[in-house]
């Protein structure tokens, strides 16, 4: 066969299997555009699965954390979760009439954004007791997802399962096609993530670490299920990560990657390991694909991570350079 | 060739390939006697993996639990990490002169069991909260898996890594060749089992579901550390284990096995789901080669569950009949 025809052969049988000819021709994550940060992972990729350096981590421990909100999948200019509530708050009005007079609850129902952060952290636990408690844990999965399944981000009018990173999708593909195990660690809520992360992300619910609220086991009607409770469980976020991932995987990560100052001590942890470790945080720079927002955002602020990248060794991803592509490609 | 030779042919080479000729002719789970108990587990597994069946179940929900303590290994006549935390306080004796004097540290020190028992759970816990917490979590990890490494089991004489049975590692093997993920879920110390869950059981640290107390972020000397805090995180018992599964795996077990009453709602949660399921508890019938005992056991009682069984549909595994093995094969 002459070489012609093999390459013809090839390319004949790599549409047929439609896969696009130029995931050959790029190799691994080509969203990314070549420089630092790419360079950075693969380094590091390769350094760990080379069983003859002196770098070699064995299978079983490579593990990867990931944040969410901001990391993921877009966290700009709200939490996707924090918009399900307020959604929420509004479906369950009729039921409360009181609402309609009482902080935080009047500011969501009248769009006063204001008002509801000027309520605080207490003002938004409130609302999440109220819109994620007191049903059971089936009610609340079906109503996370008929609400992901239905709800479209106002500014790029896409639901937000589509506004997940196409680089961090090929960087979570090349990290499990190298024997990593992936785990998102989030801020959010253990059960709003978990019935999308396998469909999103390839991660299944079993490897999601996050804040919950307490379950209750009951006996309803002969029938077992666990009941949400209006009372916090855990918050997975700043120096609850460590935490989360101590409880939950019980390994320290190789690799962690956030957005935000909120993950520093889930990097910090990872770093503190033996042997090669990498952590990175994404800098949201691209206010026209995406969003560009850092050190005093009211979302995903990125402040002292920025100060202490260079010191620490941490890899910050510039959104606008380093990725070629943001969202999922349709 | 004569079948003579073809058998003959075939011996020589299980033999040059190390593979025992009994691994053939005895199937899966050698260590079963044929019985109800293997066949009810054969045919669950035949019909969840059979994909033209009714009862197929995708593998991503093939989420099996074993409850530890007298499921996986020994736990009569007292519990492992009971022992420990025992050994734990007179370790830890001359720090503590108060504990000459105190309940149920004094009954510990002079061996008196039935002040310690006397104590109750209130006792216990103080025990646990002693010798469980105030270090860091990999001094902890040190701990135990010296412990374990260095104490045998008084009437067996064997450490209590190997009085591990080995009809359950040939079930959980039979299991992950089957594609399911094989989980710990037990009222055991989760930081306890996770040392040596992979060793023993092929069980990953972020596949054990286990008691926790709360752990702590802080950095210490400019490293960043988790310290184990003297109070209760979570009881992973009763009513607790469904609630474990929930917070931890977030998918309900399509098979759930146990050996107590303690067991009951992790059985009855994973027996409520659509679908076939599979609930098994192992009676402890056997006083020659292990224990015997159930319905008035200090440790491990089986008694609503032997009593409720057949109506379920749960299938009791009788040590003594089921079991040609017991424990691990060295």
């Amino acid at each position: 066969m002459s070489l012609q025809r093999i390459v013809r052969v090839l390319l004949t049988l790599s549409l047929i299997m439609f896969v696009p000819a130029s995931a050959f021709a790029k190799g691994p994550m080509p969203s990314w555009n070549e420089g630092p940060a790419k360079k950075a992972i693969l380094e590091f990729v390769a350094e760990v699965t080379n069983e003859k350096g002196g770098q070699y981590v064995e299978p079983a421990e490579r593990i990867a954390t990931f944040d969410n909100d901001g990391t993921l999948w877009v966290e700009s200019p709200m939490y996707t979760q924090a918009l399900f509530a307020f959604d929420r708050v509004k479906a369950l009005a009729p039921q409360h009439p009181e609402w309609k007079t009482t902080q935080p609850f009047k500011g969501v129902l009248e769009g006063d954004m204001k008002a509801v952060g000027a309520s605080g952290m207490k003002g938004l636990m409130e609302i999440v007791m109220a819109t994620h408690s007191g049903m059971t844990a089936a009610e609340f999965e079906q109503d996370a997802s008929d609400w992901l399944a239905t709800t479209k981000q106002p500014r790029f009018k896409r639901p937000y399962t589509e506004l997940i990173y196409q680089p961090q999708l090929e960087l979570l593909d090349f990290l499990r096609a190298n024997d990593f195990k992936t785990f998102i660690v989030s801020g959010g809520g253990i059960a709003f993530m978990r019935p999308i992360s396998e469909k999103l992300y390839g991660i299944p619910p079993e490897q999601v670490v996050g804040s919950s609220v307490v379950a209750e086991f009951q006996v309803k009607d002969g029938k077992p299920v666990l009941v949400r409770q209006p009372k916090i469980n855990f918050i997975n976020d700043k120096a609850g990560k460590p935490v989360g991932i101590y409880q939950h995987i019980g390994r320290r990560p190789i690799l962690a990657f956030g957005n935000a100052d909120a993950d520093i001590q889930m990097v910090e942890y990872t770093m503190a390991g033996d042997g090669r470790r990498l952590g990175l945080f994404v800098h949201h720079t691209d206010a026209e694909r995406e969003y560009a927002y850092d050190r005093k955002s009211h979302v995903g602020a990125l402040d002292k991570a920025l100060d202490r990248a260079a010191a620490e060794g941490w890899v910050i991803v510039d959104m606008k350079k380093d990725w070629n592509q943001i969202f999922l490609k349709k």
